[in-house]
């Protein structure tokens, strides 16, 4: 799978200036996504997927980044979903007492997504951003499902995925968030808000939800899972970015590589000084990304995996904004052309620290974390 | 003058989004600075100008650049230009030995500044940058006149100009380059050529010139004077710049407090800290420029002059740069939002370190002379 | 005067390596001041002083830091005291309703500086720093003036000096913070508690306090103006290290030029390009402790004013150690040898950012104040 | 070992004011090495030693420096030497074409280090740095083996060391360079050179050889080995000492959080941001130095092990430098103390960027190989 992610790349490449410039879901991108079999990568081999652990994961977005960052975060999007359906094993469903339907549902889902299905997600609210605790969109029980309500934002891939997990409050028990895969189609409606300065083509619009689904669309069979499933699976909501910022601060790295050799440059002592410290910076940053997908894999939840988790978001977020800048220096002028290589990146590299959680909140973390305080609870920002 | 500048900037400010957008040049914006007078901001005011010195300019333009940086760049374009004539005195022309028509048409192409003309500057070209001693665009003398042929690059406010400062080679005798100020019309076609990642609105395009103008074009009335006075005027080709960038860090700050406080986001330490220390460093990057300028006025040409304009270039470039990025990270994610003024203002702020002189170029220009050496002839980069 | 710490400053240079080696009080360099007449800098005129003000004093104090940081800073304390005497005008005094032999003892303070006499500050103690309000040092009234008793720390040229600034609490009614001059002699035992990192000359011990002084010695002749004085004279506390620290920054840039045109490494570009960063850093820096201390002169109080010695002071003690860790490593190993003025320029640099108000802090108050805050309550770190 | 190295190091940290103090060889820590048999770290399991690779090797420099940096390094001279010779396979004996009396002194020397011997390396001259090629002490052939004339600098542990290798060039054919493990005693003479700014207990000072030595002296047999050797083992020059600045800035944010803690300033937000991106900075550099060495030991000499040596050089210093001081400042002026971990740390990590490969030595040599260059020949800055 990383050998297929690592031939997509220069294809994504060739098409992103196009996506970015329109702000358009990258079509042609996710079709070979679809044909390569990468939308089964997370799934369980016994239902036709790839069986990859987090690692996998970490390595195939950095690849896919190199060639677009934004397709690799809408990708990151459908690898969460079905990475956490994955992570949800039936011993897991035995000890959170989930009913056989609820598993059935499961493999109904990642067999699609093997199939050539992907999932959105659609869980940040404005006010609220991704805190579970703060969602104000609501379901209710009626005949034969569950009716949602509500407005979302920040949905990458919006009104192009086959579904979308929705996170959703009880009408009846404001106690209880639960997660609905909501398949595409009426009751859906996607406004056009995004328009942003970088990541372009996630197309991360607002989605209007005003739906009545099945029963089977609740996650888990039971109400109120939604907060459970985000305190096993933290690394997908921390550090899944960071391997595409890796990827992001590469590719800017092999982009000033190729201008500067282009323009016969490379005599240029800031130049080098510029490359050099650049490529050193971006290794380091994709070891940590790879030791925290290692960790998250052979110990998930352990206070060190989670301290790595933290450390990659943060790390991965300042090289790429700072590494992207550096080589923007060290091109020149012609390279703030759009259409330019270096231009796009930039601006892609740049949302790096500002997604939650952003460096400034990492620090913080870390900082609470070293001096043994809980930093899930304390702190002078607040967490997402 | 300065007042106007300030009256005028958040009318600039409210259309900056608008012009970004479409990278238009920005008609109204300088609609508003010729109604204020502007455009004699540099004409003595024996000619009907302002009489404004290299310092007033600097205070003028970091006024203009806190409403719309683009529309104080193509400004600087003319204001080097006027800011260049005024500079001929009678003195200085006697010294050089101008003929009596070159002060003239001096006189008369700075009197129609102060009625409402102004003027753009076609330089640069590709290959050759800003380069005077690498230009190949050529000029013959022809019956009545001069004949120029020749591509031209990052020409500011292409196509909207009366006219255009020109610099050519002598086609008889290749060591002479001359200026020339050409008048809008026949003979000078725009090529849109700039689609860049900031500075979007000074529609640098290419400018092609085929075109015969009359004897009094050749400015000076004398051959091959281009690199005299670009000797005696190096602030403007280094300096002026300075002003606008730090006009645009400000102004991100500006936008920062504004954006912060809207959100309440104020009590958060990471952003309070990064609210003080940019505040700080655009106050020291002001006094830099504030300080050149001063000196530039009161000993034009002096060894600490010129140290003083180069560190004005490379701290106005940098601390742009830094400032608008960590600004960006204060206000978070929703700032991202084309149409942001921190979106825009980030991008504008890019440009200062790679105009040139670059930072690079500066860094290395300062190091040398610090040690001694002639930092216009040694060096590890190409000068301009 | 300043022509005279001019000349001062290789005199304090040549010694600066000894007193730092042996962290011993810089006397030949205070014989020095002495013979020069600067201790009466700050003197007014009809006094037989300099009457200089606070931008005279910051022009003196860079120089004097060139030679040796560490003299300067004591001299700083020194120059504090007189010069808040000196601030305690007829007028000012006639407003706080000063007895008339407040402003005897006053000009008597004065005479003797002008006539060769320098005075220390203890007012730092262990746990309240410098916050006046947390003083525990005590006085009471006694027979013929008061007697007071305490410890203070970080009382730069403890022993040495012919009168101590000491603040203290009263005993009978602790709201009253009063501040007294006491001469130097029994009832003051230094314990030598300094052996520091940098500015280790300033032999900056502790002071145990436990003596009787006369009633001339009450600042003011009315007890509880401590604070009163402070806050009409934030600068002496917050901006007057600031010259000191830029001094030091410009003597590392210097050295390293001096270290890499004997070693002959001037033709490398990554020393080149160290060095004219650090030159504009330092002149940035400069001009922000020049305008401060301008706008004190001018404007003592105003908003406008107190930001800009926050900002002196955070930029001072940044650039400096930034600066000097620059400067060591475009020297290179050699350099990090002791007694190379490197070797401890680098280490009294760091000291900057560390005396109250912290860089932390400094950024902290402006963050704070750009917000519309009310930096001097609010803050998410202790004022001092 | 790793093991031993970590019960060793809170016992060097307890011990490392002193030394560091009076500048002094770290007696009891090597009495500790021995008695823990840390000598034979690097020496073949077949005639005594721990038979340990470069990995494990880096690990331990990592524990021992969180102990004391000064100790490690020294440390890290014998492993080279030890390890240089353990890598001298009869593989690689047999295709070099060395005599069997090479391999049985190769033998004997490593027995010796695990039995509680230790070398130190005699290689920089004043002039030539580290530079084989550039050497000035010479040998030439006496009866019964060689005789060795001349001046070394930075011999760490200098008067401590059972042996020394000295590299030297031959009287007889300036082309060759050969190593030499000259015996304590006579004929070696230790001039007291070394006092710095940090590392102070290296004692690394000048050493005087004028000495004969037996024929079994010459390593490997032959002469004009020493570029040979050097060649195939660039790693022991250039990445040693990563590890050992990783551990001494780890110790650093270890030594902040027990001051910050015991001080209870934890709660502040400013010294909780400096502490986690310290800690993440240093868990990225100690992974790069970890992945340079586990390539070191796969694949040595292979471009990219190689790249990420010099990457692991690089990041080491300069993150020790950054986070050292980064930690002072989080940590107070009452760090600054002599005695204080957080002081001597401070100075010590400084060393790291400046000792070769300096940081703008490595940076410019992966500049020139990203960009497709030969970066041992190429380059704007001398190499090692």
């Amino acid at each position: 799978m990383i050998d297929e992610a690592r031939r997509l790349a220069p294809r994504f490449a060739a098409r992103a200036a196009g996506y970015d410039s329109d702000g358009a879901f990258p079509v042609d991108d996710f079709a070979d996504l679809r044909a390569a079999g990468l939308f089964g990568l997370m799934v369980p081999e016994r239902l036709g997927g790839a069986g990859a652990g987090f690692a996998d994961y970490a390595r195939v977005a950095y690849e896919l980044a190199r060639g677009n960052g934004a397709t690799a975060l809408i990708f990151n999007m459908h690898a969460s979903v079905t990475g956490a359906l994955s992570g949800v094993t039936d011993g897991l469903a035995d000890a959170l007492g989930l009913p056989p339907e609820a598993l059935a549902a499961r493999d109904q889902y990642l067999k699609a997504a093997a199939n050539g299905s992907w999932y959105a997600v659609a869980m940040s609210e404005r006010g609220a951003g991704s805190r579970l605790s703060e969602m104000t969109t609501t379901y209710r029980a009626v005949d034969g499902g569950f009716h949602l309500t509500g407005a979302k934002t920040f949905c990458s891939g919006a009104g192009h995925a086959d579904a979308y997990l929705v996170a959703a409050r009880s009408d009846a028990d404001p106690a209880q968030v639960s997660q609905f895969l909501v398949p595409a189609g009426d009751g859906l409606r996607v406004e056009p808000t995004w328009d942003a300065l970088g990541m372009r083509a996630t197309g991360s619009h607002d989605l209007h939800v005003d739906v009545t689904v099945p029963v089977g669309a609740l996650l888990g069979g039971v109400e109120g899972l939604a907060l459970v499933v985000a305190q096993l699976a933290p690394h997908w909501m921390v550090a899944s970015y960071a391997a595409v910022y890796v990827g992001v601060a590469r590719a800017a790295v092999d982009a000033a590589v190729e201008h500067v050799t282009a323009r016969k440059l490379g005599h240029l002592p800031a130049v080098r000084a510029r490359i050099g410290r650049a490529d050193a910076a971006v290794a380091a940053a994709h070891l940590a990304v790879l030791e925290a997908a290692r960790r998250v894999d052979e110990a998930p939840g352990d206070a060190e995996t989670n301290r790595w988790v933290w450390r990659a978001k943060l790390l991965a977020g300042t090289t790429a904004a700072e590494v992207s800048a550096s080589m923007l220096e060290a091109a020149g002028t012609s390279a703030m052309r759009r259409g330019h290589p270096l231009e796009r990146l930039y601006r892609d590299a740049r949302a790096g620290s500002l997604q939650p959680a952003t460096s400034d909140v990492c620090a913080d973390w870390l900082g609470v974390e070293a001096l043994g305080g809980d930093p899930d609870s304390e702190g002078s920002a607040p967490r997402w």
